[in-house]
């Protein structure tokens, strides 16, 4: 279970809160009825029977559910790859050398994907059990998800390294300064309605020497393959109006993605924030890039 | 984890082969450098290192989990809701009032799905503990996939009600004639080589009294909604190519669902094995719809 649109960490309260409606489908019933022929081994109940209300809300009840499936669609899975790559890459936790452990925040990570993967690199790598993960997001549900889910695989529920914090994350109003050693955002921070408060507050919530570090949508460098990916952005809506009744949802991905700054531009407004060292790696030629700053 | 393509039951053994090779992605790295400003918390290792091996085969290793994606994509999601609706509507299970337990196959039913959840049905709606089912693919590490499933989840796993079986749909060859109560394929029937064998297969496993219920993509009633489908279809494979680096299984799906008959076409198909009672119900325009048949 796993997502990349990112819709999470959004800061415009009403989009998020339509997610949570479950998706209601349109059911073009053309012949339902069926004859009992075949009933004697059903005993007296018809064999096939509408039950359609059921249906509403069942595997989409959750936010989360609809996060993972509309990233699937937008990035044909592959937004699963990326974030392997992106915490392979980060390669965070405390060295057996150090004594410190490591404070991370992962922000608009409701979900947890994110964050238990952060934590659980970190122990197979450095053996580090020790350091310790904020996971904030603006959207309830979403925490009540990431939590639900730390339950279930039995890690991180209860677990006094680990707090799920209500947070917008262009304030952070619960997060000292000068407090983290690493901070993440995974297809979020296209949702913050200001995109510049959240790179300042990801600066101020870091120590001396820590880093930013960030996975999101971006721009394709190849004009030809930037055409296709573009019929595409326009197709996606109107198939998403069509099978699942939500046109408004895949319009607000597409839309959300192309309003996005392309790789040199997102990297000059983390500069902007006040990083050093800033950099960036394109995958997928651009469809989506890792960011990175350091606060010195 | 669930999908919808229904590559799985596909008698091409050559094209299931290709899709058990890891999904290869391109990455296009334009800036993977990064200064070691920000080390001090991550000891003496760099703290962005290259690890893309690491990536290949990673998430989507299993046959089953890149159905599941695939299915994503090209229902964004609402297979899960179909399949919910198709297990509710046919309703089986050994009634209250009834001595025999009910013996179920699920065909090109690897992954298991739809078999747990007609048995997790049967015994929530009528208590039913005692029917059996079978669970056949043609692809080996699809059941495999089954069973994984089976074991995580705690129930199914060594049950002497569930069996396991590597066969073709098209002959089942394991499967004694006139044994079966219901006969299931959800998104698996597609990929027959020889979609009327695998009908008729089904009506001699049957017994007299059992029923024939398929899910499968089907086609839109609508010539408007069907234009747009069909744009879809056209840069489904091409985004595959770019971003998932897989071309021909995006293609494939795309062609074996322009190939399957229509409606009425398949219900004559039904009818043609010797099925009586015969009928449908298009689901969402008819992007997919449920067929049944019964053996009198």
């Amino acid at each position: 279970m796993i997502r990349i649109t990112g819709i999470r960490g959004c800061a415009k309260a009403s989009f998020r809160k339509s997610l949570q409606v479950p998706l209601l489908r349109k059911f073009s019933t053309t012949n339902t009825k069926f004859t009992e022929a075949g009933t004697t081994h059903f005993g007296s109940k018809t064999v096939l029977k509408e039950d359609k209300e059921k249906l509403v809300g069942n595997v989409f009840s959750s936010v989360a559910s609809k996060y993972d499936v509309m990233n699937d669609v937008m990035s044909l899975g592959i937004h699963r790859l990326w974030k392997d790559h992106f915490i392979n890459k980060l390669d965070a936790g405390k060295r057996p050398n150090s004594t410190e452990p490591l404070h991370f925040i992962d922000v608009a990570g409701g979900s947890g994907d994110i964050a238990f993967g952060l934590l659980d690199h970190a122990e197979k790598q450095f053996h580090d059990v020790e350091s310790t993960m904020d996971i904030v997001d603006i959207n309830p549900d979403m925490l009540k998800e990431g939590e639900k889910r730390a339950l279930e695989q039995g890690k991180y529920y209860n677990d006094p390294r680990v707090r799920f914090l209500v947070q917008n994350g262009e304030k952070l109003d619960a997060i000292e300064s000068n407090s983290k050693d690493v901070y993440t955002v995974s297809f979020g921070i296209r949702n913050f309605t200001n995109i510049q408060a959240g790179l300042n507050t990801a600066y101020r919530v870091l120590k001396p020497g820590g880093i930013f570090y960030c996975l999101e949508f971006s721009k394709i460098e190849n004009p030809l393959i930037d055409f296709t990916y573009q019929q595409w952005s326009k197709v996606l809506p109107v198939m998403g109006s069509i099978v699942a009744n939500d046109y408004d949802s895949y319009k607000y991905l597409v839309e959300s993605i192309q309003r996005f700054p392309n790789q040199e531009t997102f990297k000059s407004m983390i500069e902007q924030a006040g990083f050093k060292s800033c950099g960036y790696e394109s995958l997928t030629f651009g469809v989506c890039a890792i960011h990175w700053g350091v606060k010195v």
